[in-house]
């Protein structure tokens, strides 16, 4: 039996939010895996707002995805054959198998995972880059000490969910920044942030100035722009500012909105600093398990929202930029088969 | 017999560049010392363009000058009198005295220095606070380390070239960015610079491709705006930007140009860091002993620019704003009394 794997290859660079025609859906023969390659069934994939970035030209932390490429995607699923030593049918592994059913794959590129430990969706989020941005990002770019104000933006989003929880549990105050009252109590009652500010509804500065009354000690930034911006105003002496992303400039076909505010480092005694999950890659085992250990302490909670299957897959992606997911948002590629035009 | 003392009070908040009108210019009489003061005689005023910022009101680094306050402004002087333990007439002092001929003065306020081991006015040039600020800036705030390559802006001013110099000293590549060729030449020629690139005449970004082919290791700015911007473009990984100021937006009075190149941070891993001189205050004297070291073995020079006399102050601020000084922009008073309408 020969089969059929379904992808999606980036045809155009996008202008402003990509549209459904900057890839193109088909149809191929799956590649048998060469020595050393394994070949996973993909069951669910990663949509983060950094994909947005690797669909352009030009130099960035990892090369943009060619034309003509399978689009990169972060994602879990099962290995069906393999041909290296470390991987066997059946296991359960996380890797860059791109927007794809079935991805032929190095054996030494993969994650294996278990499922007693923790259900699968959640090594695409707390357990998984996400959570590892989240972990790094709070406890080493913005070195957080017991105490400090944490305030973070797209709180309700994948990495923002995790940099609260973690703030909570280091005895830290947790401000999130989010769209909507259902992503605000999300996070206030079912993850336990001391406040959220709707930037729908609210006056951010203001907000900040109410929630935050001695200054923001450490900004994990996901957003960038007006945001940002407001922030800035709010800085302790001494803040960290954390740039993990800018989920508000990505689309934009405008240059890119530069934080105004950014003396305020000079005033403040501050630091901006960006980061890339990818370098912490040999402490990613480390840092899974202490995650691992407060959910199942129940200290730590992850929260997915899987949408489907594979043949949505560009206007899923426009969820993050919509701002609609409220936690990790996943695709389920299964859908794809059981009712979509692939089936 | 009453001495009588000139001065430039504050008599608006500017808008844009400061005017004339937004000081007054008066005589009046001097305040004898009271316990534990002083009475300086002012020689030298630092022109600096961080006053520009004083003027404003809000909360900044240090309170806004008040409305009818003698203009903040470090010099250095002599002591007349004193009825502080610390000083005695003779003594050479530094201090911040204001935009004035004398100032009456906290004894332990002003910082004594030694004539024999530089000239009064290297003691506001190098040996002063844009001297520490550049020292501080760089090694601590900037993290230098032996083969980094350092680009400064304004290389020719008071921070600038000695920021320059003292990357050289470390093992360093030092590339100052300078506004027309005399300024260039001059820290090529007379400093050590390894390379100047003149932002009028060239492109910046193209410049900074051509002599820094391994991107920016340090990039210390004095500037903001455009050049910040070109900066950001050519940062090597792990890159420290130094926030030391802002030049060209102090000015400005449509809202600051934020970095719209700041994602640069990210990609690269870099950071961008705020620093305020007065900081290091309790290390100003050993750095200082450290920089008449390099000046008495010839590794350092100080460069100033002295203009005179007091009543010219208004006008000799803008000459920063207009990027005319080379080195450090000193207003000697004296001419002042020998000539001008205070005579």
């Amino acid at each position: 039996m020969t089969l059929v794997n379904h992808c999606f290859r980036l045809a155009s660079r996008p202008v402003g939010l990509p549209r459904r025609s900057d890839w193109t859906y088909g149809a191929e023969p799956v590649r048998e895996p060469g020595e050393g390659e394994i070949l996973v069934e993909v069951l669910y994939i990663s949509l983060d707002p950094a994909m947005r970035g690797w669909m352009n030209e030009g130099k960035s932390y990892v090369p943009p995805v060619e034309i003509g490429a399978v689009m990169r995607a972060y994602g879990a699923g099962r290995v069906l054959s393999s041909r290296h030593p470390g991987s066997a049918p059946g296991d359960l592994v996380t890797g860059a198998f791109g927007v794809q059913e079935y991805a032929t794959f190095p054996g030494k590129g993969v994650t294996k995972v278990d499922p007693r430990l923790a259900p699968l969706p959640v090594y695409l989020s707390v357990l998984g880059p996400t959570g590892m941005t989240a972990y790094f990002g709070l406890l080493d770019t913005g070195q957080l000490k017991a105490g400090d104000t944490v305030v973070v933006s797209s709180a309700a989003g994948a990495v923002g969910m995790v940099v609260g929880q973690i703030a909570k549990l280091k005895g830290c105050r947790a401000v999130g920044i989010a769209g909507g009252p259902r992503k605000c109590r999300f996070i206030v009652e079912e993850l336990g942030f001391d406040a959220a500010i709707d930037y729908r509804a609210e006056d951010v500065k203001e907000a900040l100035r109410r929630h935050c009354p001695q200054g923001l000690d450490i900004y994990f930034d996901n957003v960038g722009g007006d945001i940002l911006d407001a922030a800035l105003t709010r800085l302790a002496r001494g803040a960290r500012v954390v740039i993990c992303g800018a989920v508000s400039q990505y689309n934009r076909t405008e240059p890119v909105q530069g934080p105004a505010n950014y003396l305020a480092l000079l005033v403040q005694r501050a630091s901006m600093k960006g980061m890339v999950v990818l370098d912490y890659a040999d402490r990613f085992a480390e840092a899974a398990r202490e995650m691992a250990g407060w959910m199942a302490a129940g200290k730590l909670r992850s929260r997915e929202d899987i949408v489907g299957g594979l043949e949505t897959f560009p206007d899923a992606l426009l969820k993050l930029f919509r701002g609609e997911n409220r936690g990790k948002l996943l695709l389920a590629v299964a859908r794809a088969r059981a009712e979509g035009p692939a089936g």
